[in-house]
């Protein structure tokens, strides 16, 4: 009986399956202290205790990035291990914080297949659910990856594509029980910018820049417990590098938007997310962003902004295809969010 | 009066000696969060609070070799700081686990010693005891290395060879007081196979590898406060290369090793172990394991299971010795250790 | 508007501004774990509570200069965006120690400021303070800095140097609340030399040496919250090094100093200091120290040393200045502090 995990292929989803990860992760300090060694995070909520009482929660919560990481990592063994490609991110949904003490598990749901026409690999679309452990919701969302088959003879399944929210609207958002910004401390919050000073349209050059290091990325990708082999094997690639797990890409862009949106504090929604081109050790990695859209949500004062994040290796900011549609060769991330911020 | 820790030389260990080691260490969620950014650890019982608590315990303990590790690390000024070579273990016992908040102190008696034969080094034998703040045993272990004489001229003592056990007894393995796994879930676990399910001889190839960096083995090896100079310091060694602690390779094998072996959750016991070869940076730790034995524990449903663990920087798995008896240039690690594991 | 910060230019200081810096912290036993990772550090009285306890207080505190290195994180966007040079410390003082679940904040009062004859920069002094989640002083410090002047026909300021101590008298120092040394075990914290086996004049070579690697100072800069670019950003110096962060440099070698000085617990002031060379990946960090002077506090039992902490990258311990008076180019750091030593 081989012991080992091989990884599911394509002819191995079925549409209702639901697939319960394995390795539940109890989060302390130490999750909240390395996330802020791993990333220039700063938003302010996340960092101290004493701004998440001013907003209304009981103490600051580990990053919704953190989070996501720690579900994502969850499904590699049973999702992603013979996948060929991270094909896209939606109807992503922040449900509650985590706090130090809680205990995340995940689970996932196949909402469809589709078998590609050469007949060796398919498209399997997952809803991913993170909870904790008390079976609270923490957060969900829809991932499809490119699978191989392993028995290139197992027949096609029939075609299900589930009708997904290009973006997800403002009225569905969860603004975490609690939160408010009536007394917000911009002072503290390290910006004066409220949500009525942002453009539809607007585009913010974050400036700054951290060249990353393999010792780094596989720090933060053993600590959301991820396994996939190229993150951390110089013999899986054919040129001895490592592939930069996408999700460091998407916190370090995250926590270098503190530079012009350091009061976008809650991220909400995940509607959409591409990693256009692959991160490897020694890239500088750079951030822009741009309003997308404004909302209002259910409590008075808390605003939803929708950004596109941009992380790219280098070259000018906001160029994000060229003339052929094509992303950019120095584009790595193009993020589609909600998060919440003072009105 | 010189200040600095010119550290032992041979002739300053008499059997009977008994070492306190200096630098208490107290731990908390930081140690467990660190440990799971440095290995691949995934071993549910110390991931997960809910989990533990499934098990009968008041919460995850840290990681059991995490605490050998900081055991051993206190030990380094008083017994290996002018080693020529660590020669072995054994004897090595888990007592009791160590949770967040407990405070690890440790002392070495010393049990053996015999002078070389070319007068200029001999072996000494402690076996080193790491106690918690309520001075009960966490853990035990023999080791032997080669130490230097200061004084070539100090005469040579009488040779006393401890009587070691080659294997511990399976009925001296100490099981965690509550530890049980009626209600052991395998799901969560990530492996359905139990203790029955794996036979005497069996091998198993881990599969998954690691390519290891400078900056993440020298963050383990001060995280247990090892202070041996090989480790940090390229200009302590001729060829430039640190030297990596041979504590990271095992935990970095074991954590491998979860791959087919998810479910010996517990380390109890050490038999023995081998650095075959020096493992330095660059080199990607891959891991197979041999089923040397399985017994019962004195808890029902509660099984031991002795491994060997072996951590390789390449070559083929299972290739353990040349034909000349010697261990393969690959072979970083031979380990003998018992494990708990669902019957 | 705007979005990102640009910084403070010279001219935008003023002496009597206070300047409220942004993003308080709270810590927890991840920044104490992930300390003991970044630095080779083991004073007892930081690593166990247990020893903290048998010396008054009620666990151990974060390393004293673990929270100089948070409160002066929060100063570089308001103080050091635009420095080209970090001239000098003066007046440090630490007031009480730091627990984890204590939240950090800051503030820094401009207290004198110089154009340069020049007329494109200046000198600007600033006393920064560090407070607590009570209002609380926990430390404060004065920094002088080179700043460029953003308009070059903005006038020059009138000049205020501030009038500074270069030394702290001993009476001035504070003995954290609690503090004894009367049942202080010796052999837990690693050495037998009490303040009276130290001399005024005497010099201790630490012997130990680290070679440093880009990730560790960039997990440590992050973990700290300074967001200067030059030691994440390979694209931001001519040369595509990065400068290591001078604090970086001051605890590995206040780690380094334990060889030596181990009962040298507790930072309660800072003198001096001086970054003298820059430091950059791959250097082999190495310290001395020398006795500068002693003295009692009001405390019986608890002394105050005063030591010079001189890091290196090589050459002669003890070596300080060439002939010209300058710096040897292998200095990195010369500190002058106070620390509290069992009498």
């Amino acid at each position: 009986m081989a012991k080992t995990n091989p990884g599911r292929f394509f002819e191995d989803y079925a549409v209702g399956d639901v697939l319960r990860h394995a390795v539940p992760r109890t989060v302390s300090g130490g999750e909240r202290a390395l996330y802020h060694a791993l990333y220039p995070a700063r938003h302010a909520l996340y960092s101290s205790d004493e701004f998440a009482r001013g907003c209304g929660l009981p103490e600051a919560p580990l990053d919704d990035l953190a989070a996501f990481h720690l579900v994502f990592g969850k499904t590699v063994p049973d999702v992603s291990l013979n996948a060929v490609a991270n094909l896209g991110y939606a109807e992503g949904r922040w449900h509650r914080p985590v706090y130090a003490g809680d205990t995340l598990r995940a689970e996932s749901e196949v909402i469809g297949v589709k078998q590609n026409s050469n007949g060796k690999s398919g498209v399997v679309y997952v809803r991913t659910r993170g909870l904790n452990q008390h079976d609270d919701l923490v957060l969900d969302y829809v991932r499809w990856v490119m699978v191989r088959k392993g028995d290139l003879d197992a027949p096609a399944p029939q075609t299900v594509i589930p009708d997904l929210q290009n973006v997800i609207r403002a009225e569905d958002l969860v603004v975490p029980a609690g939160l408010q910004f009536d007394s917000y401390d911009f002072v503290q919050a390290g910006e004066a910018h409220r949500l009525a000073d942002y453009e539809i349209g607007e585009q913010i050059d974050h400036v700054d820049g951290v060249t990353v290091e393999e010792a780094e990325h596989m720090l933060a990708t053993r600590l959301w417990q991820n396994t996939a082999k190229v993150h951390f094997d110089t013999t899986a690639r054919p040129d001895g590098s490592r592939l930069i797990y996408g999700g460091h890409v998407i916190s370090m862009a995250r926590a270098l938007s503190f530079n012009g949106l350091a009061n976008a504090q809650t991220i909400v929604g995940l509607n959409g997310g591409a990693h256009a081109n692959p991160c490897t050790s020694g890239m500088t990695i750079r951030a822009w962003s741009e309003v997308l859209d404004k909302a209002e949500t259910g409590v008075p004062g808390v605003g939803a902004i929708r950004l596109r994040l941009v992380a790219t290796s280098g070259g000018e900011p906001f160029a994000l295809r060229g003339d052929d549609g094509k992303y950019l060769p120095e584009v790595l991330l193009d993020l589609d969010y909600w998060a919440l911020m003072p009105v």
